[in-house]
């Protein structure tokens, strides 16, 4: 019985032009990845369960992917377990597998398992599909792309360095001028934190203040004192509201309210170590810019934190995002592994090129040159020719049937194929081939080696 | 509590060396591909059930790995269901989705799907992992590469013949000189069971003579006797079991038993068709040989069958195959649609690669050069420098602390990074650099355009 075909909510199917386009983007990020000095590896698209369970948040848990077990996987649940019908009970029963729900955990798998294997510190890049049971929503999918490059085994704040060069070497291979990169760090907002006497309460504190930008100062105050804030801690939050002039400018102004926590100079001295070197390199297009209010996964951070918006007038949100994480490696038993990383948003990144009209003109690459069929004679002398144009390298086709002349023209043109070969009667007699430019309708005869030489 | 970190079985972690090394084999494939005018679409790493369920027969629909339902998955089930407690019963009401089993079904679905966009003959590559829960054992994965193309909307054998001219361009790019690819068609074991009396025995037929080479002539012929084939029959079929000579003289013996059969001629005639076009385009490295006892899939193929060995002395199965289907998407509402293709089996290709010991050696396409970290002052210093080579595509490298300078040169040769700079006081005075060749020792002192030039 013939089924109407269709594919899971949350998922697509990508076709020449958006694999190409897709490709393009990845292709950039990988070759940068490596001129930076990152190796790629790749991780199974599934995980043992307890590898990814219990990493994420409760939300994070209820939004994996899990895979049921083979067989007959019933009979490992026993009479009262099943009888409970409990799904907190049966799933961890008959799913003993899950799929990857980003790179990060299962890099941190596989930096453990394989830690006598790998030379440290440890650059690597990955660039592979995750899956989210997300509820689908524009721009948001159930299996989509994550490109990370991470470096772990050193505390070296050079790296923070690098990893701002990389986003502009990136973007602006991308010709996507303009992008801002921010910058906060973790210590910092622990310091005001400590300073407003609310170090008890630094996550709502930070999720507070990671609002500033969308609902306004005075409904980030309210929120605050919600969550029980004291006013006189507000108060003194004051000049953060305010944060205004150059990256300098600003670190002076937070060296103000931060003047008496250790671990808040601390995260000031990593900001202008960063800061100074990014300034003496230069960057190409991008520009780097620190946001006291980013907190983006503030318990997985413990250094620097990475944002990068697109261009001024793209309504985009974040096109990537990172940062450093101390102690990644010890949930698999290897502790004191500091780490920091950056992921590029692809499919977000595909959207912005789309809507400036960046990706290049050539992207489609299809095939150059459709030899039109007029026979089997025919059709063996073309694919001779064709055989010879493949192996110097052209995008070459026979159009398989003698169909009608109007029908294979049609296809050429669907396919955007630029020229086409007419070989007849009159050509095969005289070895030669009649090449049309099908933008301009232009025709010229040709021998096997001028043909050879307008198609290369 | 930490972990002990492990993978599911049948799943694989791949290292940068490994990662490189199959990426060199898929991007030749991609190439010729490309070359040949295929185009790339993908597909979900997961269907609808529905879509993937019932057609790989009874045994594939329990090797396709289910994903559970998100969220309450047990509230759709009824009572009744539930206390059936059978996998039969259950696994359709708490499963909806499937990981892919191969790339053909998704791709007839694909087709049917977005028939109205697709200019036909629609010539499309596909290179993404598939999942099976096979018993994992020795060069057989439960996650793995399938690298298809495939025409769909011809019933043209030209197509044939390009299909066998790509296997000889993939194989001769890679150097893997000397496969065999082997041909048969349906049409012509359909013949001989007709001729022999056994049309309703095909299957049978089919299997004990794909099983000549291994068992030999007295066994496929007992085989034969035990599944109902008559003596008369079996002794018709004598001349197949020492089809001798080059490929036209076996057409003709086989042309002398298939003398009353219509569909076996037929199959004869394309055999013939498709061995004179590569007789006159002739191949580069591979043979093409006639196999008649090949049947690969049979109830699935219903023109050309095709298997690629490897070259002789080389111990792997098939590396490759294929053949023509002439009602694929039919199963999704779309009939008379003649498809032909092939598939590259990865895994096997890197084997036999790496035995022949085939890959280029520049495959681990390492970083070029690492910067040695004397102190902050220095690395910066290095950090410029390393910049500028990375713009102008040098691949290069920091190290990221100032550690002992044993312990970066040990860095520098266990990521076979083949030449060192080194900046310290001296250098950094001068803006010089010393740049070490790692395998011979030998150390020059450069300015940075010098230095560019010896890396570039």
């Amino acid at each position: 019985m013939a089924q109407k075909p269709s594919i899971p909510k949350g998922t697509r199917d990508f076709n020449a032009l958006e694999v190409a386009k897709r490709s393009y983007i990845i292709e950039t990020i990988k070759a940068q990845f490596e001129r930076y000095g990152f190796e790629p590896i790749e991780t199974p698209s599934f995980e043992n369960s307890e590898t990814l369970m219990g990493k994420y948040g409760d939300e994070g848990d209820r939004l994996i992917f899990k895979i049921l077990n083979s067989g007959d996987y019933l009979s490992k649940v026993s009479e009262e377990d099943y009888n409970s019908k409990s799904e907190n009970v049966l799933t961890s029963k008959i799913s003993e597998k899950a799929l990857r729900y980003d790179l990060t955990v299962p890099f941190a798998r596989y930096v453990v398992q394989h830690q006598n294997e790998i030379a440290f510190p440890f650059k690597r890049y990955q660039i592979q599909p995750v899956w989210r049971a997300d509820r689908p929503q524009k721009g948001r999918f159930r299996e989509f792309y994550q490109c990370d490059a991470d470096v772990v085994g050193s505390k070296s704040l050079f790296q923070e360095v690098e990893f701002i060069q990389l986003y502009d070497a990136v973007f602006t291979t991308l010709k996507l001028e303009g992008v801002t990169i921010k910058i906060n760090n973790r210590k910092i907002l622990s310091g005001i934190a400590e300073v407003i006497g609310a170090q008890d309460k630094l996550i709502d504190f930070t999720v507070a203040l990671d609002k500033l930008d969308k609902i306004g100062e005075e409904k980030v105050k309210a929120e605050m004192r919600s969550k029980g804030i004291s006013e006189d801690g507000i108060s003194q939050l004051q000049p953060l509201f305010t944060l205004e002039g150059d990256f300098g400018e600003q670190v002076e102004r937070l060296k103000s309210i931060l003047g008496t926590s250790d671990i808040g100079l601390k995260g000031i001295e990593e900001l202008e170590f960063i800061n100074s070197a990014i300034s003496t390199l230069g960057l190409n297009t991008a520009t780097l810019q620190l946001d006291v209010t980013l907190a983006r996964g503030l318990n997985y951070y413990t250094g620097a934190i990475f944002e990068v918006s697109a261009p001024e007038g793209v309504d985009m949100g974040s096109i990537g995002g990172g940062g450093r994480y101390d102690d990644l490696t010890s949930i698999f038993g290897k502790p004191d592994t500091s780490g920091v990383g950056i992921s590029f948003g692809l499919d977000r990144i595909y959207l912005v090129l789309e809507e400036l009209n960046l990706f290049p003109e050539t992207i489609a690459n299809t095939t150059k040159v459709l030899f039109i069929n007029f026979g089997d004679k025919e059709a063996l002398a073309c694919l001779k020719a064709v055989t010879q144009l493949r192996k110097e390298g052209v995008k070459a086709e026979l159009y398989p049937d003698s169909a009608k002349m109007k029908k294979q023209m049609t296809y050429a043109n669907r396919r955007h194929i630029p020229f086409v070969v007419l070989v007849g009667e009159q050509e095969l007699a005289s070895e030669s081939f009649t090449l049309k430019n099908m933008d301009t309708g232009e025709q010229q005869t040709l021998d096997m080696s001028a043909l050879l030489k307008a198609l290369k």
